[in-house]
């Protein structure tokens, strides 16, 4: 694969040239896919542009002129609209006559539309939104930092490292899955995954590594039989750490890889650290600080993994462990107000709703007592003799006569599968929680931001316009 | 029921100190009742406060400063942002190579809490929701603009009124249904449909009737056994139209009275003129307009309606019909700019989602051949001879073998919802779109504004927050 277009400027400069509303036409591209892209978005800022002047006239020049030193992106993976009105309801204190906002309301600016290139139709993956909010070009669903022909596309990291910044990633699976690898690599397919391990050692910006910081889950792609990228990251001076009191411990302010799982970290409600995803943001920004600043990406990626399972409790704890990362960030930005942090969604993921069944109810009171993830609880609930029993200690609520008869339903020899399906259906009838797919949906998610440069995120936007307005604060 | 309420000032001019941060306590409010909300409102304003600066500082104070002559809110019922974002993707343009934006995209600023008062539990009905839109007060579901002892509140259309502002409403469901009787009329419950008619001739604000212009469906309420409404309109001077022919046809700058049907509208897509509510709005706006400025509801009050049926196509002629109105707000404030329009949904319904099942897929396209409401389609095809080939003519797909063998499967006595649950599923199928309920989903809604004061909707806010706002704008 050519890896000297992410290297050139011509290509960010030309998008930046459009952005900006400058006609230059003509300037060599990174591909004709790009130049294709670059068409579509020209258009729709010539659609944006017909704001009404009331908007136009709230963005002042002055505070589109300041520039943030640190960029941290948060991704949460698959968070769509109806996870977080589902969080504040979650988190409620029912003993307050007020309903506490959560950490996300305060800094709500804008919405993205994440529909990936038209070839994809109108519902996107992890990769080729992820590819969206880290390069500003749409691709199709399947593609790691890469156009529609399969060219590499920089990347908003890879700018940064250019610009002498540091960078790095901390997110709650492999560090290797499609959003993070969408920051750091190119591949044609998300499903490489070795072939991405090897691109995060492999390449060179500035005959740098990539990424200065790399915190996540992945010993099955790094240690391998045929490499062992662990020793080689350490040969090349990484400080290396697989516990989060490991990583806590190391010395700061230096290239860092942390893997603290085989594949992706423990569910939230599984992990003895659920509050894993902010310890991760801090250690970064710890390792990452520096006179030039850094970018950073964090990702929440197992909102999305409890979207595809169904798992609403699950994907409760994940948003508590984003929101424990948020309230980390807003502290940080107070402290260092030359930072920027913007947060949003790739998709949403399962379908949720809030209610369901022609049913006015939602009951997210019954999720606080759910300890463990679905699957967990699954993997345990046949080997008991009390199944019932056991299934009340762990959800924290008594069974119907129903839910009672299902379990008892279920074979002995039945599929994981089947016996987390049954769970699910329990927790969803007792909350009156509504899903209506295993896999994504093509709603708008929602945009926040906050910190230096956050006015630029207003609105609705799309993910492409992400990358772009993060590569116009960074500079060429 | 007592009336007195709403014509003082003093409830409302504690909750307008609460909301410009002022600690003033004790004053004498509405009821009891009103006096709770307040504090939990003051509690999550305090929230509010702890903003981090960057986004504090883009409202600057001369900006606040401006109030507009003439303030429209619109509310689309159900339209939660799965509707929006379906929209977006259902009338792109295939041929260009740009997803083309909306109306709204263009002028979304937030979003919007929808819960209603905490007996209700998480999922508003369109009577609390728009009891909050209107007063600034949660409260119970099916109470039109009282709190939950039942008190009458002051609403913003009451408020504009006091002040001399001439005020209407201009909707698609009858006149007297929860949003816009919500806005003009207190009631225990939304079901007294009868009560609430009455209330718009015999309530007063100033010795005068509370609104000047209302538009809409509604003669089975008007014209009854009784008392015959219409006549006891004209006799107090209103104008009177029963056909959108007639409503054009009449001298501009008087109180009128329209009706149109029944109970509600024609679904848009079985109505002559789909584009009803545009044609409602800018009669209104003409019958209006007098230089004290006026408060005008509008409502596109069937996204609901066809979100219950769980009806896509139907759904998506609603939002055009929407987007037709908003066009014309858009136009309107360019020529008339000391006017602000306000847009958001009370809840959202159906549990609408962009893909279902599994598949990564969502296929509009197949939406712009249905002709006509799943409703009306379904009342006539049991009288087909042959049922697939006038199904697909009104669908304007071909039928898959799935779908003809259940339409050849159902029953020639079936009742008009089985018929029109057939012929859902198949829509749904070639779509794939998803739904979880016959009812409302807890989800935040989106906010839209454009024009004077515009900048005052952005970020997250309560529903109550938009009446507080509006109020503030309004002044004393």
């Amino acid at each position: 694969m050519n890896k000297a277009c992410h290297l050139a400027k011509p290509s960010r400069l030309f998008l930046n040239s459009v952005a900006i509303g400058l006609a230059l036409i003509g300037l060599a591209a990174c591909s004709s896919a790009s130049s294709v892209s670059h068409h579509v978005k020209d258009q729709e800022q010539q659609q944006s542009k017909s704001l009404l002047s009331s908007q136009v006239a709230t963005q002042s020049a002055t505070q589109h002129d300041v520039k943030p030193t640190t960029i941290i992106m948060v991704i949460a993976d698959g968070m769509g609209p109806a996870f977080t009105t589902a969080y504040r309801n979650y988190k409620d204190n029912p003993d307050t006559a007020v309903v506490e906002l959560t950490a996300l309301d305060k800094v709500l600016t804008g919405s993205a539309r994440t529909y990936p290139a038209k070839q994809s139709g109108w519902v996107t993956d992890s990769a080729a939104s992820a590819t969206a909010l880290s390069t500003g070009i749409k691709t199709y669903n399947g593609a790691i930092a890469v156009d529609i022909n399969k060219q590499p596309l920089e990347t908003v990291l890879h700018r940064a490292k250019k610009l002498g910044k540091k960078t790095g990633v901390a997110v709650t699976s492999q560090i290797v899955h499609a959003t993070p690898a969408s920051y750091i690599a190119h591949n044609e397919s998300r499903r490489n995954y070795n072939q991405i391990a090897d691109s995060f050692l492999d390449d060179r910006i500035n005959n740098q590594l990539v990424a200065d910081v790399m915190l996540g889950g992945g010993w099955e792609y790094f240690i391998r039989d045929d490499r062992n990228l662990v020793n080689e990251f350490k040969a090349l001076g990484y400080q290396y750490a697989d516990s989060y009191e490991a990583l806590a411990g190391l010395e700061k302010g230096k290239p860092t890889l942390g893997l603290f799982a085989n594949v992706g970290l423990p569910w939230a409600l599984d992990d003895p650290n659920p509050k894993r995803l902010s310890v991760l943001t801090e250690q970064a920004t710890k390792q990452l600080e520096n006179p030039k600043g850094f970018f950073l990406l964090v990702e929440a990626s197992q909102v999305d993994w409890a979207g595809h399972a169904n798992d609403i409790a699950g994907a409760m704890a994940e948003m508590a462990d984003l929101e424990h990362a948020i309230i980390y960030l807003q502290d940080y930005v107070e402290t260092n107000p030359d930072t920027l942090v913007v947060l949003t969604a790739d998709h949403s993921t399962g379908g949720l709703t809030i209610g369901a069944k022609g049913e006015y109810r939602w009951s997210p009171e019954f999720l606080t007592g759910i300890s463990r993830s679905v699957q967990t609880i699954a993997s345990q609930l046949m080997q008991q003799d009390d199944k019932v029993s056991f299934l009340e200690a762990q959800l924290g609520f008594v069974l119907e006569d129903q839910a009672k008869n299902d379990i008892a339903a279920i074979p002995l020899d039945a599929k994981p599968r089947t016996i987390e399906a049954a769970i699910k259906l329990i927790i969803d009838a007792k909350t009156n929680t509504g899903w209506t797919t295993s896999g994504h949906t093509g709603i708008d998610v929602e945009v926040y931001s906050f910190g230096t440069g956050a006015d630029h995120f207003k609105g609705n936007m799309n993910n492409t316009d992400i990358a772009d307005k993060i590569f116009r604060l960074l500079g060429q």
